[in-house]
């Protein structure tokens, strides 16, 4: 049997489940830290099974590049090399090619770009694509696909998302079907209806274990992402994990879940950490800002991550101001901590049919800004 | 009754003891890893008890400038701040004055100059340094003295030396006794024996509940600090704790320890580990070489940390090779834990009566070397 996932409550479109792969069970609605390189930034693999993730993503670009998937393999692929032996989940490289590759080329076959690490030339296509994240040894392996830039005319999003489609079909036939593993697609489209209702159609008629939401969080705002979900959820396969790709912030993930998403992930609570900026149930801190110099209270009073529960806010504003490595460390462990909270309280909501009370409560706590805050609103992308 | 050290056994001129603080007991020889600014840099509290540290060293330049003396005291104190409950060693600020900051200024009172990190002015005497490690709660206080630049000449060594010793009686005057803790006198003089005797003499007249061999490891080498250490210890009081400041690598310490010295600090395994520089019991690997990118095995096979029973080198390559955080942390993790496996080994075997034996079965193993262990094979296995 290969990877499954299964349905174990759900209120509204809102859905709680369990993820089975071949190294571990991973309940959903679930946010998978970003580890981009081979590592979550900052973080070890024990500090990260802390905070109670169950399964993190790898970056195929970042991979094939340095250290080489190859190489990856031979050094036990991802889960020996890091240390993490729950599921992975590993992107296509696509959006990275486009986003950070110099003189990439696409054709039918795939695409041609130079290493931004050391200009070295490289070919991408459906097969290699699969076949790199075999080698990494991906529980879930994405299909290679072109994240369509944003904004893009109906004709433009129509012959790029056909194009993903077709990739999609050759991703299927490449991968080997292995016990505990799976491939997902991506739906594509931009924020047209009628491209996404296409996406879907062709996707499902090739048939995946799980499908992904792909070409948001690239510009178009949280209502317009909002409103792809509405009209591309209802049309997903009940029975199968959905994954928005790349997103977000505490109140995106709250909107995607209620609207039927499975799986998350981002940079942000990473990203955010290593600059100073935390996440807390009572909104956004920036732990650069002088006001925290003094502070001997924690960054989140109902936290129990390390930062939290042994720090005071004095001691990581010094941490951060000084550039000690701490600062990113202890920060990055905070925002992981407060992103798994988040998820095991949504999750809990959905299984106990008060979904709605939670997001408001949640809602309500990163908004009643009570003066030590600095406003969730502060961190919209 | 204040700090205070005992005898547990000895072999040949080297001590076994425990320091008795007001934060605990370590035995001896112990090294400190060294938190400059408030953290061990690149280690989380936790992971530095992990590697069975048991005191760690505070710079007193560096907090006093960020986050400022006053504020570490309302933020707890730098036990309380660090989450470090064992004992803290503070020095006493002049090294770091007369090494980083700018304008500095010498008198009879004390020594002006300028922060290197805002450019503010500060004024530092034997009593603001004195006070200064009060407010930090250090355990150990370091007198303030000037460290004698290397070379000198014996006349401006006399002088240097003099200056430390009038300061060190100010620092004696204005310590406030303290259940479980002290003072240590830092014995100056250069490479001088007439120098380091009066040194002695006249620090042991006004009493110290500690002694420490100052201004060595200024690029005078090994054989010059040795032969400083054989002329020294041997005038040091037999029942109080002996430090030298700032050493060194292992084979530094080896010899010190063999010389009679207690106590230790430096930052060469916290700074070598973050550039890529790690210590094992066969000597000295950069793990930035391509030798290692597809090295399956261990750093040390005999190494229990976290870089060593859970990662290969060729993912320790990757990881400073791309520069992920991760490397550094790992790395200065397993040094901290190089140096706390060394001293423990070193301990049991003065107390064994089996020093030499074991002093030579280090030095076989890190390359047959009697020097530094830079000196030694440089990628032996």
């Amino acid at each position: 049997m290969t990877l499954h996932w299964r349905l174990m409550g759900r209120d509204g479109a809102a859905r709680a489940g369990v993820l089975s792969t071949a190294h571990g069970e991973v309940e959903t609605p679930v946010f998978m830290p970003v580890g981009t390189a081979g590592t979550v930034k900052a973080m070890t693999a024990d500090a990260v099974r802390a905070t109670g993730a169950r399964m993190v993503l790898g970056n195929t670009y970042h991979l094939m590049l340095r250290p080489g998937a190859e190489r990856v393999a031979r050094l036990g692929g991802l889960h020996g090399m890091m240390d993490w032996h729950g599921p992975i989940l590993t992107d296509s490289g696509g959006f990275q090619v486009m986003s950070l590759s110099e003189l990439r080329k696409l054709t039918e076959d795939g695409v041609t770009f130079r290493s931004h690490v050391d200009g070295t030339k490289h070919h991408l296509t459906p097969e290699r694509s699969v076949a790199i994240q075999h080698l990494l040894d991906a529980d879930v392996t994405m299909c290679l696909d072109e994240c369509t830039p944003f904004p893009a005319t109906e004709e433009q999003a129509a012959v790029s998302m056909r194009l993903s489609m077709r990739w999609a079909k050759r991703c299927r036939e490449a991968f080997a079907p292995r016990e505990g593993y799976g491939l997902f697609g991506i739906v594509q489209g931009s924020t047209y209806p009628a491209l996404r209702a296409e996406s879907v159609a062709a996707l499902t008629a090739i048939g995946f274990e799980g499908y992904a939401v792909g070409g948001l969080a690239v510009g178009e705002g949280q209502a317009a992402m909002f409103d792809v979900l509405d009209c591309t959820c209802p049309l997903l396969p009940e029975a199968s994990a959905r994954y928005l790709m790349g997103v977000g912030t505490p109140a995106d993930i709250l909107g995607a879940v209620a609207r039927g998403i499975d799986m998350f992930d981002c940079v942000i609570p990473t990203r955010s950490g290593r600059t100073g900026r935390v996440y807390t149930r009572r909104g956004v801190l920036n732990m650069r800002n002088a006001r925290h110099a003094d502070d001997t209270g924690p960054i989140d009073p109902e936290c129990g991550c390390p930062a939290c529960s042994r720090h005071s806010r004095g001691y990581l504003h010094h941490l951060i101001r000084a550039e000690e490595m701490l600062g990113p460390m202890l920060l990055t462990w905070h925002n992981i901590q407060y992103y798994q909270d988040l998820m095991r309280g949504i999750r809990a909501a959905i299984l106990a049919g008060r979904l709605a009370a939670h997001a408001a409560a949640l809602q309500a706590g990163w908004g009643g800004g009570t003066g030590t805050t600095e406003g969730h609103s502060e961190e919209a992308r």
